[in-house]
């Protein structure tokens, strides 16, 4: 048993899920819709303030996306935290929801909607309410919480995880393509870094 | 230019950081310590409660990987959340940080380990503060905000983004090892899911 | 002006502010409503689980009060963060809304009921959707943000001031009834009170 | 006993904390020390931006004093919070700690003194370790968490429940001051006030 533990794990699901991983990712870069990503971008170059949201693990993707904006000299807040100032029409929502139905998360973007913000929806569920109200909408193709029918990738990546994957890389290579258009580097971001951690 | 948007964007980084990400995967896959995965696993099965950590985007991923802990049934908690209680010696903290010197990181783990509480390290620095008081280390290979050498990647990747994608990817992969350990399947994670959100 | 500051501030709002709080805590003491109360307590010495929300500062209000309860030995959870599990039938939800109208938290609760889970609303608005929909009312007589009559009010504790701080104050005087009833001394509290912070 | 609900609780401990609170409030009031008021109200003024800290429920009523000041115009950030950027030498930072020795609140203090930001200490501990550091020492008179002499408040208000609700106050009553020197009404708030919530 010690010596196997140089050749693999038990239950062999850690390679699994790092080979199927790499699989979404070839896909993902493969299909891309140049026309949205684009889309995406310049609605976030066009509004005031950016205005994040998600709940659950994607409440924490739509966290991470948020500081790394910031760290690009973005105004930028999440929904829910203390310093969040009231949304207007000169904003933007970028509301992340897989299946496109989480009930707070579509019933706040209706409300921004109503005011008249941009909304912009990163989803899975391209029929889906969220993806219905939103001006913009971003479609990652990757199995959701909702499916049942792909058994081997339920036990793989159960529920939002590949989409929560995908998403958190998508948005990240979008920090790196925002980041070369303003011409920042590396050092620019550290300089608006949070040091009191 | 509208013609170009169906073959690339402007600055075609998000592509270049997609092939990257690849590439770090590979590089994940391949370079693997099963050993201290092993470990790391153990640690977790052992534990009496199991507490996470991690400041700035690496918090994210740490209350990633703890909410899906939690739809696994084990009793965790991330430390500086409300309901979070006392740790004691029967417990381990997860501490993530990618140069292992984070202040609050590994003032708050030396706190524990002094408690007698187990500590594993996830980190980029195997020489760092954090590394040298925790039980186990979980070593990840990818540049770190610190390091300014590879002058292409922190266009790409700059600052912690590939520490934190690939632990995240890591910490995914594990869920999915331990799922399988336990013999859960995706339903079991859905029933304790929340559903207030 | 100096030898001013020894006798009061510019304004004079906050000696202004803390007799106004002091007249609101002798309300609060001479019009409890105890039979209410102890229903309120009853709800949650029967719940298997607490589930607590609140948005804005209800919801910093609505944490504290989580943290004391599990201080207390309560199974407590707080709508939003990572390691809340799934609610069941067993369980209570305490909602705090000064207007009884907050969006999520209407929504959110109304969830809860649906699922069968008991649900608590503290609320000044005593005829509001939220108070409707909830097995017990814990009525707060505070003036709250959509009250503009009291135009003098209006000018020392601003939108929900009152409602918050009161509810607060109330919450943590059911914390000394509870642990009385309990017979726990600050020891025990201190014994489950996080250290790593 | 049905009809004892009417006359007062099993315990009757609540009543007993609203009356302590009331005097708490009274002595507040009396001994309020107008020139470290004036002090802490020109540094807020002073200050480019504004960050607040605090650990569990000091934590709470940081973030719900950074909440007013965000609604009266002020660039306040909560230390820890997801946009919160590097703090400089024209910030300053508020500490809410009742020891006034919590680690991580006396550690990233020490940062923000070492960058050349002003200090802030609201504490009971006037010769603790935060206070030392700081520039301006708000000393609240309350109870807290390592005292225990009083044996009868310990069970009334345990732990850091006195120094919380009165430091809570203190700064709702500041809000007060502030927004009458500013020369805002209830609805200029209001404007700023979150909405999608």
């Amino acid at each position: 048993m010690t010596s196997e533990l140089g050749v693999k794990l038990r239950e062999d699901m850690l390679i699994k899920f790092i080979e199927n991983l790499e699989k979404h990712l070839q896909n993902l870069r493969i299909c891309l819709d140049y026309h949205q990503i684009e889309e995406f971008i310049k609605t976030i170059e066009n509004a005031r303030c950016i205005f994040i949201m998600g709940a659950g693990r994607s409440g924490f993707i739509a966290r991470a996306f948020a500081m790394r904006l910031m760290h690009l000299g973005y105004d930028v807040y999440v929904v829910g935290e203390t310093v969040t100032p009231r949304i207007s029409q000169d904003d933007v929502l970028i509301s992340i929801s897989g299946s496109g139905e989480t009930t707070s998360v579509v019933n706040i973007s209706r409300k921004a909607r109503d005011i008249g913000s941009k909304l912009v929806a990163i989803t899975y569920g391209k029929e889906s309410t969220l993806a219905k109200i939103s001006n913009v909408v971003v479609v990652r193709n990757a199995k959701i919480k909702t499916q049942n029918g792909d058994n081997e990738l339920s036990k793989i990546a159960p529920l939002g995880t590949m989409f929560e994957l995908t998403t958190f890389i998508l948005l990240d290579g979008l920090i790196a393509e925002l980041m070369s258009r303003k011409g920042l580097r590396e050092e620019d971001l550290l300089e608006r870094h949070a040091v009191l951690e």
